[in-house]
């Protein structure tokens, strides 16, 4: 018997998705009738995009689950017409791309690369950094994707510290945790990763107050989310240089307007929210497997826990 | 008995490694009359430099062994004036900053970084790179620092193949060896990285025809030593696209001259020859432990090929 299962995305997503669910849902023998129009009562897996015309999940009477194709959940977790399961994305390519992202960028502010991409002028600037193992490195947020760029920077020899909501214990990375743990990670921080969730509790979490307890000239990596940020206590830090630099590729505001300050500042480099992007071909095997389990009885994976918000 | 140690280095080096040198050969227990001016035929090893004054060393009449303070050693292996043992620099530091170099600058040019450091115009140029999976990576050279750097790009993920003039064996890195070898190297290289040692068989070894054998708009990663590239061959692929893009860290007359062509060239990144730099601590303890070998009559590391000239 096959599952009636809506894609509801902007139209562009259906266009790259579209192969590569239908591929998915073959490999898991899983006999999907799958499309962007449905009659909403008749819909027995959504698979969904916060950005999507779809508010209100009330018609989907005997929809099973909300399979949502971002990791980021903020925008739709809070929905109240939402009653039934919401899957968050996990997607390996996801993982791996945020890993290289963030690798790269760790390494370009440790290597002090700007000083010659920015300074191909006949000057000879032989500044040699100290190595990886002399650089500590802070992670806000152990997550899927927190995790898998603490482990990638210890296997380049970083010192790794990630600090996370409630404890958790990672091989090689020291991990802490609540209100004197956050004191401590920023402490150390000469280089500071941004990703976690966002939530009541971890908007605003980068503000004048835990800028100040960052060692001076301190470097900032955010490819979480933007609100973690208090874009003017960054932009006073950067002014003092108590930051040293700040690598942005998520904003409160997408695209970040022309006009915004992040954008000509010097010490600023934006980025055009790309640090992670769901892979079609990954994402979507993530999405037939969690369609098979449904209609075997089996939990889902990746369930999203609504009273903490991711 | 105490051994004399000659440092024949420039002055600078000598403020930098004297404190590093006496704490090594304290640590092994060597007792060790270590200046820059001694009597030639006191002299019981050299630790040496090859653009130091020191280039007849037919008074050294009692020398051991000339230590290298750096792993090139092109500018010494020919000198016919030298009849004892010579011994490379193999430093874990110099190999460490190696990886994070070439790992770096690897990473930058797979995410296409440039555009946005160098592109703060306000525009969302949102381009999303494949994943490391899916971009080939290739050295041409698999001694330890290719080695090292070969299998710190292997654990992000990029496909890796290296070439050596003897076959090799590395786990996870797909060998190659001799001329068939390099040509299918080339062919797979959407990222080159040149980390073989400069001899009469490498010099000019990235000429016009193997370029023409890499990938459209690969991009070339220079670390080892200047000469491995024609020069000109490289800025007419440049021209025409067939490179997309050179990171130069050595070159064949260094500092690089202001009027070269390649400080102005939009597809060039020249930086000063930083990639790898010996060590003081970690090179001092290499130093420190063939001169206990030496006193002990057990074999030294890290000797010189005189007739590989490496």
């Amino acid at each position: 018997m096959s599952v009636n299962v809506l894609f509801a995305a902007l139209p562009e997503r259906w266009e790259t998705y579209k192969i590569p669910l239908k591929t998915a849902f073959s490999e898991q023998g899983v006999d999907a009738n799958l499309s962007m129009d449905l009659p909403a009562d008749q819909v027995d897996y959504i698979i969904y995009a916060p950005n999507s015309e779809l508010q209100d999940f009330t018609p989907f009477s005997r929809a099973r689950a909300v399979l949502n194709l971002w990791a980021g959940v903020e925008d739709v977790v809070g929905n109240d017409t939402l009653r039934i399961p919401l899957a968050r994305m996990v997607d390996d390519g996801l993982t791996q791309g945020m890993v290289e992202w963030v690798t790269g960028h760790a390494l370009r502010h440790h290597l002090g690369m700007d000083r010659h991409i920015l300074g191909q002028d006949g000057v000879w600037r032989k500044v040699i950094p100290p190595l990886a193992s002399d650089r500590p490195v802070t992670l806000l947020g152990l997550g899927e994707l927190g995790q898998a760029c603490a482990l990638a920077l210890a296997g380049l020899d970083f010192p790794v510290t990630g600090w996370s909501r409630t404890t958790k214990s990672v091989e090689g990375i020291t991990c802490l945790s609540g209100d004197e743990g956050l004191r401590k990670a920023l402490s150390s921080a000469e280089i500071l990763i941004l990703l976690l969730p966002l939530t009541g509790e971890t908007e605003n979490i980068i503000n004048a107050e835990t800028l100040a307890l960052m060692p001076p000239g301190a470097m900032i990596i955010n490819p979480g989310r933007g609100p973690l940020i208090d874009d003017h206590a960054l932009l006073a830090a950067l002014e003092t240089g108590q930051i040293g630099h700040a690598t942005l590729d998520v904003f409160r505001q997408e695209p970040l307007p022309p006009e915004h300050p992040f954008w000509a500042h010097e010490k600023v480099t934006v980025t055009p929210h790309i640090a992670s992007e769901t892979r079609p071909i990954t994402s979507a095997r993530v999405i037939a497997e969690n369609v098979r389990r449904g209609e075997a009885g089996e939990p889902f994976l990746y369930l999203v826990d609504r009273n903490l918000g991711y």
